[in-house]
């Protein structure tokens, strides 16, 4: 029944995000029964697509199938319960009034328990900054009683930012980290469906495994593997430690 | 039995801090059954004991001896399993390597599940930003495979710091809120044993009731009376929301 | 005469804020004869509404004109001079350049004494960040020579951004405690036409209280009720202490 | 031929701004054989030309002009290469999609060694921030295989924030200092080219003292005339020291 | 009557840092009847008296005699009231709890109205950071009931951190901008005094013309000279603006 | 001749801290013919000997000198001039005013082209914080003509800081990167000497590898083994790009 499902959110600028910074806490809560919807705002197609625009005769068209077809395998991998591509445009996207309301859409008919989304700075990538406003800015508008009155507003679910390519330039902290060890393999899967940016694959695997050592060196517990987020709510708790 | 009882460490610059920052968190951990030190540094004999002094005829001792029955009451009320007074004078603290050893032992001893004390910035009180460098650096010693080898090391229980009293001053932000709800009448009752500051127990009931409404905001729970606190490390955590 | 009359002026995203954020301090000046304006750029009638939206069979247009029952009342209550609704729409508002330059006209027409609106940061909020970029645009705009050359172009009156809801999570600071002592009746009594949010009412007194006994203890004097203000620009003063 | 050219790119929200900010820069790159093209995306005729404001019978055109002619003279005295005037007015200055497109063509027919531009806050000035996000956006649309394929796609040319008026006010930091002791006497022709902000004159050729004498303090050697830059992306070198 | 009297406390870590610091402040509060006491920790005689070093035959003695006659000199000037000279040595300098306590019974002596004192952060200095740590150490011990009690406690007087050489560098922001038009003549001549370090005289007029000139764009009057500093607590008022 | 000589110092906490921190920097210069003196201040005896304290019969001289063979031999792989061992003890370190001088008479020896030590926060260690500040202090009194008058004082060497084991959490960022892929094999091989450290091999390999992809990301250049740096002064320069 809708009314009792356990749901999240991933909003994601371009159709490999949810997969490099997220595809640990997707497969992690999907298995425990959380069915997660990915939005892909875009396909990345003019700004994240180099090795593809490197093919003979390529076409913007072309790319989006492409990215596409990737995007949806890493889905499967990570057990996605619904994927979505609002082809939006890319460097820059194109984040209209229309699409905020389509987002609170979303918010009104999942209630996510967790949101994950972009870091709030990022000097490499003009789109991720705009995301995560986007994202948390239709938040809000859920929760307004006085939008499409009659529907059952939304919460207050925590929302998490993920890691960005160049952590420390873009001022992002992790403050929590996910233990992911029982899911990597389903992560690096996911990773592998990535044919156009192969030279990120390596790298996020280390950043999978320093953030692992991290959350170790962090607790009593053995954890290998790793994802880091930054909190932008307080943690409302019953207990400490 | 040691080895298995769960427990937390408190550690406190003045022998009231204890309950007006903490003073939630202790009674409702107690009532869950982690037997929870508070170690008081000092009485706050000269620096937090206004009223006391303005007694005809008082002396240190005097000051002193009314701080630590008061002290004592408010543990008593809030379930607190050892409340140890170390003397160490305020305004300044002393705060030798002896004390710090002192305080390691007490970590190994403990192997506390978390620790609380205070703020990294207090532009009011020069004693409280010593104290949580304090603690903290006695917390990485018994860490430290070298001192005292044989006994069993510290792990890494994490540390929350504590509301100071003018919170925006002190650059402290409450990444952490705490549901208080079911243990204020405790808090409140600890509160009022504290004499000699009769001018704070409106104050910090005031911070309880904002800092739960707060919590309200921030979760879909409903809250009545909280307690704020700071986060040193990342949670390491198996779920997120 | 225009000219040589005291003036200040307002500027609220919805048509609440100015009360709880500024209420004293619009009390006090025009107690002191300071002409004051408050332009509430929305009715908060979307996303600050919920307790009227509970109502059957409520309206956009019901709950705009008892937010603007309700704002009128407060607005009698504290001296202000005049009171305009731009019903800009909330969640999101819309603040287009016609507004803009329709602000500036106001900043040239009053050439005020103080500007005062919400704080740059709100995570709670996307409509509060929104509008002090605005207010304080349109204040640059203001000081054009080149904008409607002729008409006397704006002076440097101070910017003063109120209180949010949550102030830590906004990273909002209160360099400035004004002593609201002598007016806090009237700011309570503006607080209760606010009925549409009467959880707030004991909240915002709180917070009265709060920066009450802080701006005692920052100074020697007796304060018992007071506001929080974060400066913008540096005070150019002539003497120090 | 143009592919061995070395070349540089400032981008300037109003006419004067590349003269006193980094008119040291550009005098000292191009006796070094750079070639360096300014953009100058308006006039700066609403907001930074109060002095021909105040003579009478003035028009927007005629500002316009004076400005213009203010500009080339002083890009002349610099060895600026090519200048710019794109006309996109300020106060505030309307910065579309078409002209992000327009600067992403010149980035990519540049190939700019470095590029200058605004700092990323400034409270006196709202068009400054928005330049350089501008100016940041369209180097990563520029970085971008899927647009304009086929063209040549920008590599990663460092970003250096040029100084606003009042640095600490607008969290700017100088992590730069350039010696343009060797090239003072042509900043201060191009600085005395700017009739109608005289005032300024002096207070920037202090400025030019200052980070001079700093320049020398930070280092062995024998500096008189400095300009400071915030460099925005990590150096990549190949010594220290 | 001494109780009458208004007073004002300079804590300067070197003999010459309150006449480039706060010549301005001292001079103008003077004038306006406020007794100034300066207490100045060390002469500076090792790290700060450069151009006597470089005399032949110079002795640690001799250093200290000349920088305290140009101090003394410099105080006339400005019409300090009482200037202290503690010898405690320099780079480093020795702040024991004897002088800690020495400087509580000045701030108990004198009830200043305000404290001027260094920036909180010096990357250039040791001394520095040290001097203003202690100096506010001594205000908090002098508001303790239980120090000497009997005497009259301090109050709250505001602490004012003077401008360090290179304000950026050390995170000093000056949130108040004091016009010392008045008194220019004064601190120039003081100035003067400082016969070992001719170098910084230039350095430091600039500084106040550059301050001035901040203070005039940020205010409706005309400043001609001015100082900067940052205020450590919140300014409470009773009228903003 | 001494006086020609090109020298750079490296001052590491603990005896290990030089390999992971700064092994390539030190290969590097040294190639290039800079003779590189590192200081270790202690063995890291207590706090990081894990490993070693496991062993059956360990004594604290035998840690020490299993850890004085380990650096040595470091040190020989990466072209280190001279190693010294100071042994002042670890967790906590004791840091005399005898030792700072000695260092003092280090940097007026050397007068080194820079300097490498740690960041300025760490909350997993207290030792390294503590270092960075003794070592920057030093520095400071090398340049005071009073100190030793007659020897050379020292001039203004950049201060570079070493990367700690969980950059986010000790808010330190990497302004600075190096390519040290040239002599990558140098620093792995001195990381194996580390013994009493295996678990970190892999973790600092990777660490390497990530501020290497970041290098290429940040520049033209094919970089594939980085270290990061963060810069204490502003740098100098003459050119810009």
């Amino acid at each position: 029944m809708a009314g009792t499902a356990r749901t999240a959110l991933v909003v994601s600028a371009h159709s490999a995000d949810f997969v490099w910074r997220a595809g640990g806490a997707i497969a992690l809560h999907a298995e425990a029964g959380v069915a997660v919807t990915v939005i892909c705002l875009s396909y990345g197609e003019r700004g994240e697509s180099a090795k593809l625009w490197r093919q003979e005769g390529m076409t913007l068209e072309r790319v989006k199938t492409e990215r596409r077809k990737e995007a949806e395998a890493a889905a499967a991998h990570l057990g996605v319960a619904d994927i979505q591509f609002w082809d939006l445009g890319d460097y820059p996207i194109a984040l209209t009034q229309d699409s905020l309301f389509r987002l609170v859409d979303v918010y009104r008919a999942l209630h996510p328990q967790f949101v994950l989304t972009h870091s709030e700075r990022d000097i490499y990538n003009h789109d991720h900054p705009a995301v995560t406003d986007f994202a948390q800015h239709a938040r809000i508008v859920a929760q307004a009683h006085g939008h499409n009155p009659g529907q059952k507003v939304l919460g207050a679910p925590p929302v998490f930012l993920f890691e960005p390519h160049q952590p420390e330039q873009c001022g992002w902290k992790p403050d929590v980290l996910l233990d992911i060890t029982a899911v990597w393999a389903k992560k690096r899967a996911a990773i592998e469906c990535m044919a156009g940016q192969e030279h990120l694959w390596e790298y996020y695997t280390r950043v999978g495994q320093q953030r692992g050592a991290q959350a170790a060196r962090n607790s009593d517990r053995k954890v290998v593997w790793g994802e880091g987020y930054q909190a932008v709510f307080p943690h409302v708790v019953e207990r400490l430690g």
